[in-house]
């Protein structure tokens, strides 16, 4: 038998829009001794996470709790529940990750539309709405936050005109919770899924979501015909029928484990629990605006960097979002090569893009507890020596002085925020 | 806003059939800093992870990798992979878990066949074949080990006859890898589940999956039809089709992703696969042998002093599961009064039952790092002086004594374990 030896992960300064570096704190909270699932101390903590996510999410929804699975597990869970075979879904699309919601619509057997936007550039509200009134779905199914180009989509006209309509309204806030504001119920969201590995800065392994009474009346009208399942007669019948096709992601059962009466359903994955609470805490403890500014401030920094490196930016400024900045290779460039050097000697990560991006631009993400000026100011030192290294020529040491003049200009300010 | 204090989870001594105590060289594992998903670092844990399934399941299969979700993910991901809608799929139910599988089956879309079992037994292996020549399904579904009654159900006659007639057969291992043998390729099992947070002692968060060619193959198979799914025209004729209904679960994309493509999927939970990689590390030092000797010796244990102190075990002897011990609640005493006493006084943890037994048994886990003398000594001690105080007359002294004889009688043995 071969021996395996013991773990040992190097130290990464992680600058991609996710996975991102986890606060010591958090990484601390999963090595505390585990709780069983309906211990009271254990029940108590899943009901204080709820509360901090409903906080996090700026909601009065009674449901908000996680998925126990990654980022997607939470956005099937939204959609196989609130999606019946046959439904109408609309789909704008503006990255890859709108591919991947058109992808799940079909997997649950809806009636998908979609329309496009080039990426790089995100939909004007009239679009989407005019596209509602022309093909009259049940459901839209949006990203708020794309990481493959680096936008922000507005989404409060669109969850008015769905509200106005009768329409459910999913949102895909992965990228953007804790980073930039998510207002579920300002913005008329009926359901919307965070993650965790990105602006929160918690290991991957939970997909926090939230939905309003109109989500769970439609989860409770199929959850009735899901229970006709009995005899052989009774399923034939039923498989015309909505019932939701997944047991794992029925949140209708979900909810019932996450509510007073403790339905026995999977097992709580207790160390990632630990580690959402201490995350919410440690987002709650920094205050929304806070954390958001000092977002912008680490952004802003970065841009000064880059743009004084000569770099050039993709995408249409008017809508990018914050915690993403997509940077255009420079003609004869080996993106990836400048990758690997970045990471294997700098011990710092960035990363490429997908379909028609790839090869094209770098992603640079600021999100969470990796969104700090040590972080930027060693990137754009490491960055411009692997660039010089590669045959660029550049004006050398500008990149991390302008960073250093941003700083520099919003020294008062910053020193309101935590020291990261 | 409302301040929330830093986690403090209390120290349990935790004898349920799961979750069950975690190592705490697992729990470290899981405050190590995070690499990024696509860091040749983390590629490379991912890669020793598969070697370690592939000994974990005794098995040479190509595919043994996580599914990113509790237990019940990994046999949702299996069955919803592996069985298309209309597919006949016979379920042999002997407990709670077989039910699950029957839900799960249905919820697949498939023509489900029930065979059921009186709780406490388990079936004659020629039950399970004669009602596979009935039925004629494409698919068996079966538990190994039902921790709701605490049996185990032998498979490799089972695993034989479905190999002669061509039926897949998944296996529903959650409970008992790692506590007691399962042999994927010699009993000839299609597929098979294991579970994290009880044999092997991780936090739940990850379910080990294995899977055979035959498996694949139906796999790819229904791979090909989904890939059709591009246009309005194609999806309305696709979807008679059999099409896999779930992309999270989706094998065939899962396996691109485990696989040196590395094929995008969703992001990997970092600090599980930490703790997976840890617990299988610590599981293969130990070795299989000594392993399963260890719960023997430790059930020899409890069953002694449980019996000295004149309590009644539940279930067939025969097929009673190493890992799981049911016992019979005295008439007039209440179970769960019992059982909060034990974990408020005692910060022990034992177990009540569901449906037809609920409120009947207690059910006691002798299950990985909580598997090992000094907690059968305290449980037994403890039980004893709970029991007295609910009213119960019983010889003092004797089940801790009992369970003493054991230990000395075996004190040779023992040392060839680790001291645990």
């Amino acid at each position: 038998m071969r021996r395996y030896v013991d773990l040992s992960p190097s130290q990464r300064c992680i600058m991609t829009p996710g996975p991102v570096e986890v606060d010591p704190r958090v990484l601390r909270a999963m090595s505390f001794p585990i709780l069983g699932q309906f211990d009271p101390e254990f029940t108590c903590i899943m009901n204080e996470t709820m509360e901090m996510l409903r906080e996090l999410f700026s909601t009065d929804n009674r449901w908000a709790y996680p998925i126990d699975g990654t980022s997607r597990s939470g956005i099937e869970a939204a959609m196989v529940s609130l999606i019946a075979p046959g439904d109408r879904v609309l789909i704008p699309i503006y990255g890859r990750f709108g591919h991947l919601l058109h992808e799940i619509a079909e997997r649950c057997g809806a009636e998908v539309f979609v329309i496009e936007k080039t990426w790089g550039s995100v939909f004007e509200p009239n679009e989407v709405i005019a596209a509602i009134e022309r093909f009259t779905p049940d459901v839209v199914a949006i990203v708020h936050g794309e990481t493959s180009t680096g936008r922000i989509q507005p989404l409060a006209e669109i969850g008015q005109a769905c509200r106005e309509m009768d329409v459910l309204l999913i949102v895909d806030a992965v990228a953007t919770i804790g980073g930039v504001p998510v207002e579920t119920d300002e913005w008329m969201l009926d359901a919307v899924i965070g993650g965790t590995q990105k602006c929160l800065s918690i290991p991957s392994g939970m997909a926090p979501i939230t939905y309003n009474d109109r989500a769970e009346a439609k989860l409770l009208s199929r959850k009735q015909v899901e229970r006709g399942l009995r005899t052989g007669q009774e399923y034939a019948e039923s498989t015309k029928l909505s019932f939701i096709r997944s047991n794992y992601f029925d949140l209708s059962m979900l909810q019932d484990y996450w509510s007073s009466t403790r339905l026995n359903h999977h097992t709580e994955m207790t160390s990632m629990l630990y580690a959402l609470r201490e995350g919410l805490r440690l987002t709650l403890e920094e205050g929304f605006e806070a954390r958001f500014a000092r977002h912008i401030l680490h952004e802003k920094a970065l841009l000064a960097g880059l743009t004084a490196m000569g770099l050039k930016l993709y995408g249409d400024p008017d809508c990018k979002l914050t915690v993403v900045t997509c940077v255009l290779i420079p003609e004869g460039v080996d993106g990836e090569s400048v990758r690997s050097m970045l990471l294997n000697r700098f011990g710092i990560e960035i990363a490429s893009s997908f379909g028609p991006l790839k090869g094209l631009i770098w992603r640079i993400g600021t999100m969470g507890f990796s969104c700090r000026e040590n972080n930027i100011l060693r990137l754009l030192g490491a960055f411009e020596a692997v660039l010089i290294r590669h045959g660029l020529s550049l004006p050398c040491g500008y990149g991390v002085q302008a960073a250093l003049d941003v700083y520099e200009a919003n020294e008062y300010k910053r020193n309101q925020f935590p020291m990261v």
